[in-house]
């Protein structure tokens, strides 16, 4: 394995304590040379499905890297720590499904090993840091050139747990999704791709009802937040590819109190074809 | 243009998600050289004035660099992206004032351009994540040696969108300021500079009354918050040089509910020329 | 002194300012090559204690650096700005007792200095940002090859301030000791070694009454959090060395109240000496 420049890292650590800057000084000790740059650190505690979400819509972004990613409330018991090749990269981190959707995105897995050669690990193993005592030290091995077969045992891709992918359902003229998460700006991400949502007819220009927990209301679908009034809810195709609710200078999750798990139906009611809609740069049909 | 070593990079795209680091991933691609420094991605959602203010009192400290701000509410409808040329330096964002105080600071724009080459953006351009997919792929073309000119065409830098500058009116005695931002310990900046301040009496020694929403109180200005004791009100002239309000190991700005834009008033009460001032370092006029 | 890699930075300026990124953008004016790593910036404002248990827990993690730590409530007054070199590194700060854990963990003060050559600082100083006017330019001096000697006046280290260190007392069968701090996991990590609660029977297999501020609750001790059922609390030997209590998947310190400083007495109730535990990996038992 060739070594690496970048080394990215997403824990569910916080940034209040000093455990994300020990892991990045372990690295520094053993590959100088890498540049750690930070996906995120806060992920909700535990919170692994989050985690796996923000993993996979980060990592496409990036060359080739090692990729370490560790949201872990089971540290210390028996699940396995694994890396992962996958797109000329390496992931590493928890066999909790955490990595599965990157791997996926990657491209799947082309070999996964059981991290179990201890002579990659730092020499004091506590049983709940493993972030800093043993997946950070082998991904910095990584990156410095150590090759995934030194690191353990090889195991059947096949046998690593992945979390179940999103469920959405498209039928003509609606579609069921559930939201996948909710970001900064309180835009609400469907477990739906703006694709599959094509197909329905849930396409920039479209009027929907968006139906969830017993209430109902209007969002009309367009290219960005600015397409609608300051204050009003707009379906858009999020720059990941998924539709996402939003309100235009405001926090869509927060008024609707959308939260990661609910179910959504969303149902066209009116097409207005002949919109003007005014996108300032092209916006290609894969986007 | 040479290229530049240092790219800063401001947002309000917060920190829980992984938008700054798509970014970096960018960046790591075209300029794999380059050191990205994080000024801050708290900005509030969409608050292009707090945006500014930070840019403004922060890039002075910076080497010659590529300085990339987005908080850009109007993403994806027609305000131009932009680059501005100025003091060495090289400005990337939208064109909605976000850049326009720091450009100032750093001695007005040179020149500027419209972001208009695609063959320097991402090849897929989404509608809302126009910092991954336009200003980051702009910004480190340049930190890789790219020319203004080559982004796009000229523009005229008297054309490009410029926030009012906040308003002060110095008078014998006195003087009205707002709050121009808040920052973490809660000290409330006014927009004051200290000479100006001086010029009305309101120098380290004087005490004041700061008016403000129908309430009065007193304020003592000294050097540094450790002038006055645990608790009480102090005013000082800041590290970016403006007068601001604290509350010695407090929160002055929670205290008095000062917030960005409240209007306040200074009014000399007493000067105390003979009092014992004790910097531990000598104190520059002009800082 | 030869040149240093890697300066790891740490404060209480938090994130939605600029002031972290203006030290950042000095360092780089002043040693563009060496590497900043950020411990944290979200000590709680003018938190020294907290400060220093962070610092000393984490840089026992990186190569020999350039430590800069600035928790100044003093800033601006007598007190004084310090360098100490300790077992390899140098700390830069406040000599407020911040430093003084880090330098004790590193095996104590070689020597140390008071930052009194302003030829190292920036020109123009203000009263109330040390950090970016003389700690900043003066480590990555430091980082640059300058050596201590060339920053100022010897001191003795018997001089500098020392914070007290935790107070805790080891009885048989029962130890009394105080929250020393609570991370993001909302794990209240007590002033008692591992080591030394195992001196009094509180060890894996162990259970306990943990009692402070009129409260008892029953504490099992296990190896990690996963050994206990989700829900529950656990005492153990954190990754620190010091005992904690936590709850698996949850907040200890919210659910008990716990806060740093609270007085806790732990107290063995029973010893499951045929325990099966269910390390996953090697405990060493300095760890």
């Amino acid at each position: 394995m060739a070594s690496f420049y970048c080394l990215t890292f997403l824990t569910d650590y916080g940034l209040d304590d000093g455990f994300v800057a020990a892991c990045h000084g372990v690295s520094s000790q053993i590959a100088p040379n890498a540049r750690i740059i930070d996906i995120t650190h806060l992920v909700p505690p535990g919170d692994i499905r989050r985690g796996a979400a923000v993993l996979a819509q980060t990592v496409p972004y990036f060359p080739p890297a090692v990729h370490v990613a560790v949201v872990d409330p089971g540290v210390g018991t028996a699940r396995r720590a694994i890396a992962v090749a996958a797109g000329g990269s390496v992931f590493v981190g928890p066999d909790n499904g955490l990595l599965s959707w990157a791997v996926a995105a990657a491209g799947g897995a082309a070999a996964a090993v059981s991290l179990t050669n201890k002579a990659l690990w730092l020499d004091a193993v506590t049983p709940t840091f493993h972030g800093r005592d043993i997946f950070m030290p082998v991904a910095a091995h990584f990156a410095a050139g150590t090759t995934l077969a030194e690191a353990g045992e090889e195991v059947d891709p096949a046998g690593l747990v992945a979390l179940p992918r999103p469920v959405s359902r498209v039928r003509d003229g609606a579609a069921d999704a559930e939201v996948l998460t909710v970001d900064r700006f309180g835009n609400a991400q469907l477990s739906l791709t703006g694709q599959d949502a094509a197909r329905s007819g849930l396409a920039p220009g479209a009027v929907a009802w968006l139906e969830f927990g017993g209430q109902r209301v209007t969002v009309p679908f367009r290219m960005t937040f600015g397409d609608v009034a300051p204050g009003e809810l707009v379906g858009y195709t999020d720059s990941a590819g998924f539709v996402s609710i939003a309100v235009n200078g405001g926090d869509a999750a927060r008024r609707l109190a959308l939260r990661p798990g609910t179910s959504v139906t969303l149902t066209v009611t009116e097409l207005f074809s002949g919109i003007i809609l005014r996108p300032s740069v092209p916006f290609p049909a894969s986007a």
